[in-house]
């Protein structure tokens, strides 16, 4: 069955007639265009796509099982003449504007009604296909931890590492990085979302690292926190806690279990022993975007099902002294979890 | 007149209380804030900036003249609250839910307002310390081709070529490439936003490379279309025409002068001599983006103005053939303009 097979079983569930798709991450789940200017409308007897005159015959080629249409670059007018009775359309992602056009263009009958998430519902459970490049992403992201274990950090400036983990994945036949990577030494591993800086990393410290791969627009996602030297006690107690955590979250991972509850777990554990939380989710689903449903967070709905992809990762953040960060890529099986990521979640201590 | 002040000046022709700005370029813009997560609010006697507690810091560090205010990570009710009177948002940018969100959560008597644009306006018109920026970057992007020149290009994939110049601007300075480079060689030229392929580049061909810097937040954008070897008498012509084209449009770069007369003129000489019309626009504007206003198109509203930063690139795309495209970046001065690319724009050929 295919992809857009499975979202008409979910246009039923919803009373829509068809569902017109935007956001070109889920065109490409389902048609499998790859371009910057597309769109379809899915419906029970009707799957359509549409392009500009760029991209016709990049969509030839990549294209099946959709009529094709060429439309004017902006595809809205000719995508509102497409729809008919209940038309979802993806609020998160419409701007008010465009959905101001579309209401204007459709025919008489035509209701245009919020259906977000329609799409990254499917996508949330990977099919073996999907997990095979996922897993070719995760193994280049091992790659990288170990070249830059042999590479070393000392004394190398926080941007200069980040930009090599982004040429080496490259180099090993990556498309790229899945996301900028964040290379924060000491204090300022104490921000989650560090930018590189240009300073030169000390000895004896603490580095999160956090990279991922892309490959056949696939991601992974991986963090370590790497020593460059003896660390303090208070360092490694740290460490210990919430390595303890993180793996005690990925043995939990299944099919089944509340993805909140997943969050509260690890999170708690942390907070018990240390006196401080993580002000970011435990984890989120990833493939063709790195930050994709299922959510593991204090809020999250739902629980986890065979072919989620999530992230684990814990962390400790103490302003002005240092931060920990500890991420594994992990597939729910039928009855189990597959860990994707490689490298070790010991600490690993890199000498410059 | 700080850029919030200047933006004041803006309410009043729309009649707006107050403008609520989401998207994070318009947002750096306006109070400097470099994070991922931002959003103010503009009136007469209230500048009001918010981001999540990750940003706190940083944003004490980069904005100056705002209120500041710790707000949840998702800011909109927390903006809504703030909001008074007619309350301006850019309906281009703003999703159905979240304006949704923004009505449910604003007071009474607040009256949501579509207000896109207003500062794309004023980015429009560059500063001094702006245009020292894009220069600099325009610099760097002169930097690559000089450095593709001397490197060669027959036997190279696309793809590694395409790399390395992401690499080389990054390594004389720059925070990265303003867009993923093309480099397009032979037939493939023909498509405008063509993506690099592993296909090695032979000689005696044309190379389309379409590449810029992103400096201090700045873009440039410069495409050049190279020869690798003799080529044969369609493809010299096809080149002098598009170069007199270009050549012609930069001349008539001048504040006044009506953004789509400037196309029409490059787009009608080419068309006039060699039967082909580029499927593109004549130019765009370049800054915080490497697209932004004003828009040099066969539908372009508006005249250029002195401190707007334009692309000038006309092209022609024979399909199955080749493609030349030739691209400078100029600023409109008060009576002329400063061409800002240093690459000279007759065909160099380059040897591999």
């Amino acid at each position: 069955m295919s992809r857009a097979d499975r979202l008409v079983g979910l246009l039923d569930e919803r009373e829509l007639d068809c569902l017109l798709v935007t956001n070109l991450v889920n065109v490409r789940y389902l048609t499998g265009f790859t371009g910057t200017n597309g769109a379809c409308v899915v419906a029970r007897d009707e799957r359509l796509f549409l392009t500009d005159s760029r991209y016709v015959e990049q969509a030839k080629q990549q294209v099946a099982g959709f009529e094709h249409l060429e439309a004017s670059r902006e595809l809205l007018g000719d995508l509102a003449a497409r729809l008919r009775g209940r038309a979802g359309f993806d609020d998160a992602h419409v701007s008010v504007r465009a959905h101001r056009l579309l209401g204007e263009k459709a025919g008489e009958g035509v209701e245009l009604v919020p259906a977000s998430g329609v799409v990254e519902g499917l996508r949330a459970v990977k099919d073996e296909a999907e997990l095979v490049a996922i897993r070719a992403a995760a193994e280049l992201a091992d790659v990288a931890y170990e070249e830059l274990r042999a590479a070393g950090l000392v004394g190398r400036t926080e941007r200069e590492v980040a930009r090599s983990i982004v040429r080496l994945l490259e180099d090993r036949g990556a498309e790229g990085a899945s996301f900028p990577p964040i290379v924060a030494a000491g204090a300022h591993g104490a921000m989650p979302h560090a930018a590189p800086r240009d300073v030169a990393i000390p000895a004896g410290t603490l580095v999160v690292v956090d990279l991922g791969a892309r490959l056949d627009g696939y991601s992974s996602d991986c963090t370590r926190t790497l020593a460059t030297g003896p660390l303090d006690d208070d360092q490694l107690e740290a460490y210990e806690v919430v390595l303890a955590a993180q793996r005690a979250a990925v043995d939990e991972v299944r099919s089944g279990i509340a993805c909140r509850d997943l969050d509260a777990r690890a999170r708690d554990s942390v907070e018990a022993r240390l006196g401080v939380v993580f002000d970011h989710g435990l984890g989120h689903g990833v493939g063709l975007e790195v930050h994709e449903a299922p959510r593991l967070a204090r809020t999250a709905e739902g629980a986890l099902a065979a072919g989620n992809v999530v992230t684990v990762e814990p962390g400790v953040y103490l302003p002005g002294r240092f931060g920990i960060r500890i991420e594994d890529l992990v597939a729910v099986t039928d009855d189990s979890r597959e860990v994707l990521t490689g490298f070790p979640t010991e600490l690993v201590t890199v000498d410059g």
